[in-house]
């Protein structure tokens, strides 16, 4: 048996059964080892950022990793940006990198490059393959290590793949996260009894799942804590019969309007909030300067435990406000992003996951679906532009069964737009609505908010999409997804009951002011 | 004045008056600067491969650096494919990535990453700018250091941007290449009057201007020696009225038939060749175990002036054998890749620039273009596929006044397909082949030059570009750029001959056997 071989039966039997690829030659052996190994599902991704942000797509709904195939330095290279964003919302993902064979690595081979430390500035964890006895091994504990670490990187020289000598490796076991202490509990407890205007603010696994949701709003309703979630939240589920749970906002001013007067802030899976990006004579943080920040439970830290035993402990018999179905009326006339927000929320399929790459164009999103049926939302949690489309086709491969809401701002969308192409080939139920607002939007109003003069015409080139506007039902069509394009709500309304009455991918071009 | 507009006022007094740039919130000082520097010109990318890419085919052609503007590391990430195509061809590019204001830092905000570690792996040259007062000086290093070693990266935090009490710096001088000495001169002309079967292997600026070529043409006149081009120059000058020169082949095993028998390897401008990967039971270069290798001019040092001396010395009075003007005839019928390189060797217009991503189906090209009119060819340099189009951008702006001309593969072309809109935006006189066989086809041959078994169904659909087929004429005509699908040789020279007559980018799809 080679390595390859070796490799794939090993990560197929630590629970890896998907693989995000887009090879080259070094990767050749892995690649016919799927044929040997058919619990493998190769899924071919036309560029490594659709692979990663797939692979951090598909570790968010799944809960445990994929794999990528990555080509050498330059492949890692490609799709370094969305394991950012894997990184930043602790998604774990196992990514194999092939390389140059041992023997060809002191020849300095055009494509040789710094792989390793390409990989360690994004991976919790790296290891280079020495040997096809050791490939086994080092998969299994690259698997672990993924779980426990989230980005996970194993580099594999082409010729440790080829090689025979190699045999599969029993997995490595994770222990669970640990769990708080209660002492920690209790003095959480004892700062919420004071009566002083307290937020939790939560994130991780507490939103990801409904008893972490559910606990969270019995504290509130016991103790008059309210409650924020983290701005970007990897995973949240939302939807009627969970308490209303709003983001913390993003932009700095409403941010600090958000935790004005607040003394005491409770983190729980979220850590403590700081502003995107810093601005000209603005605190780097929205934490008011009295208030006193607690952790009662960190990353890596059992988060839904603590809040389950916090709600037992400081509002015991507590129920929590819980949100009734409601669904916005369809609305009418010229697309606005508002209308945009109260289409999806009137029209919100049930066990929806919900890609959330909006940026500006997400006006009353939040308001008006959180009366929709139960659903995931799934936010860009690095910020690192074009997670959407590849986290959308992550997350349709999770879960086949549930309709994947991909919403995509225009100038993002153009980073991994060939993610459609991986949609159609795969037949991913995903409908994608691409928010055309003819420019880098935010940019315009980050150029006034960092206090740079925002009238220059050179400037507001470089944030402007028009000249030539994109044509997404075009492009779409290009890669084999079929597409529409909505200028009125009546429209929007009318394509996203055809596309979500269709299995396979759909793409819908809402046209907003800023485009027409 | 703040750091920004220093910035920009140091490098366009130090020539460097283009930028490519894909900018986010902490360059928007920068972005705001254009306005005040209007020598300055701000070419919008839509993603950072673009720039990056746009910036070596610039560099090529321009023999000086362009700037591209990156946003943190995710932006620097997205850009380093083609980085390292650019590191791997010597071609000066100054990057400019903006970063977190320094107060921002320790805050660890969800776009904090270890830039340096980025930049490290790919540049000559990193400098991270540490106050207003030190970034004009820090610039006019910048380009001098990219001018010496490539690929140079300046590290600007917002705030030093937007901070008061900069003041523009003096351009940083830059020395000559060194001349090789008249010794190492004399050796090489000795070994090549023993007779003995002698390749001149050329690279670098040896092979991109005619006084390089036509020296070296001399030398092989005088003394025997055959000539040979690196397999993947930078910019290699072509055409009627120099000599013919092929280059060492890609493929292991013509590479070493194409050496077999040679005792003394000469390199001029070029490396040591080795195989761009390695082979089970191939060595990992073509070079025969018994040919000696001599540097007659290592990359930095002046090769054309070299070669011109070893001319003097060991061929005085030779004439170079020179290309006559030829053409092919204009073929008939179905489009196969051979008739792709007939029609353009009959059509190729006067001073065109070249950018080759074909990988595998240049079938004949270089020998049925060989005797076209004058024209650069720029070659994928260090194998991170994506570098055509985005090259072909840059080249363009480089050279207004020349019609460029992109033959790009199907699969590479989607890595970086965004450079279309460019090209659209800024009307560059760009004609695009793509050449369409529906796969990866080179990864079909290397699946069984790696000896991996080829057979399986699943590998080969992970290779296949098939369900759906990309349609690049929807692709181009989503982006702004006027499209025609050629299926015969007729067609695409009605269709070529229309592109080459009208300014502004046109796309042609090539329909080839794989695809149909």
């Amino acid at each position: 048996m080679n390595g390859a071989q070796a490799l794939l039966r090993t990560l197929v039997s630590a629970g890896v059964d998907v693989c995000f690829a887009n090879p080259g030659t070094s990767e050749m052996h892995f690649v016919a080892a799927l044929d040997d190994v058919p619990r493998m599902r190769g899924v071919l991704t036309l560029f490594e950022g659709v692979a990663t942000g797939a692979a951090d797509g598909y570790a968010r709904m799944a809960g445990r990793p994929a794999a990528t195939l990555l080509h050498l330095g330059p492949g890692l290279a490609n799709g370094l940006a969305n394991l950012h964003n894997a990184r930043r919302g602790h998604a774990p993902v196992l990514n194999v990198v092939g390389d140059h064979a041992r023997s060809h690595k002191r020849l300095d081979a055009p494509l040789e490059s710094d792989v390793d430390a390409l990989a360690g500035a994004v991976s919790g964890w790296v290891r280079r393959s020495m040997s096809p006895a050791d490939v086994a091994a080092d998969a299994a504990e690259a698997v672990a290590q993924a779980t426990r670490v989230g980005v996970a990187t194993l580099v594999l020289p082409a010729d440790v793949s080829w090689e025979d000598g190699a045999a599969p490796a029993d997995p490595v076991p994770v222990r669970p996260a640990p769990q708080v202490p209660s002492s920690v509990v209790a003095d959480v407890a004892a700062v919420l009894a004071s009566g002083e205007p307290a937020v939790l603010l939560l994130g991780g696994e507490v939103v990801a799942c409904e008893a972490g949701l559910l606990a969270a709003g019995r504290v509130a309703a016991g103790t008059g804590a309210r409650l924020l979630a983290e701005t970007f939240p990897a995973r949240m589920v939302r939807g009627a019969g969970l308490p209303d749970l709003a983001k913390l906002p993003y932009p700095p001013e409403v941010a600090l309007a958000a935790l004005s007067g607040t003394r005491h802030l409770v983190l729980a899976g979220a850590s403590a909030p700081v502003h995107f990006f810093a601005y000209p004579g603005v605190p780097g943080t929205p934490v008011p300067e009295d208030c006193a920040v607690h952790v009662l439970a960190a990353t890596g830290e059992d988060g839904v435990a603590a809040v389950q035993a916090l709600a037992e402990l400081a509002a015991p018999g507590a129920r929590p406000a819980l949100l009734e179905p409601a669904r916005p009326q369809l609305p009418s006339g010229e697309l606005t992003p508002r209308r945009v927000s109260a289409v999806l929320g009137a029209l919100m399929p049930e066990r929806a996951v919900v890609v959330d790459e909006v940026i500006t164009s997400g006006v009353g999103l939040a308001e008006l679906t959180a009366g929709a049926p139960r659903h995931d939302w799934l936010a860009l949690t690095g910020g690192a532009i074009g997670d959407g489309l590849p986290m959308a086709v992550g997350a349709a491969v999770a879960c086949p069964d549930r309709p994947v809401l991909a919403l995509q701002a225009d100038g993002s969308a153009m980073y991994t737009l060939q993610a459609l192409w991986t949609m159609a080939r795969e037949q991913l139920d995903v409908t994608v609505v691409v928010y055309d607002n003819g420019s880098y939007a935010i940019l315009q109003g980050e150029l006034s908010r960092v206090g740079a003069s925002a009238g220059g015409e050179r400037a507001g080139q470089l944030l402007d999409l028009g000249g030539p506007a994109l044509d997404f039902v075009a492009l779409a069509g290009g890669m084999g997804v079929p597409a529409t394009r909505a200028t009125t709500a009546e429209e929007l309304a009318d394509q996203l009951r055809a596309a979500f009455a269709e299995p396979g991918p759909h793409l819908v071009h809402a046209v907003l002011p800023g485009r027409r």
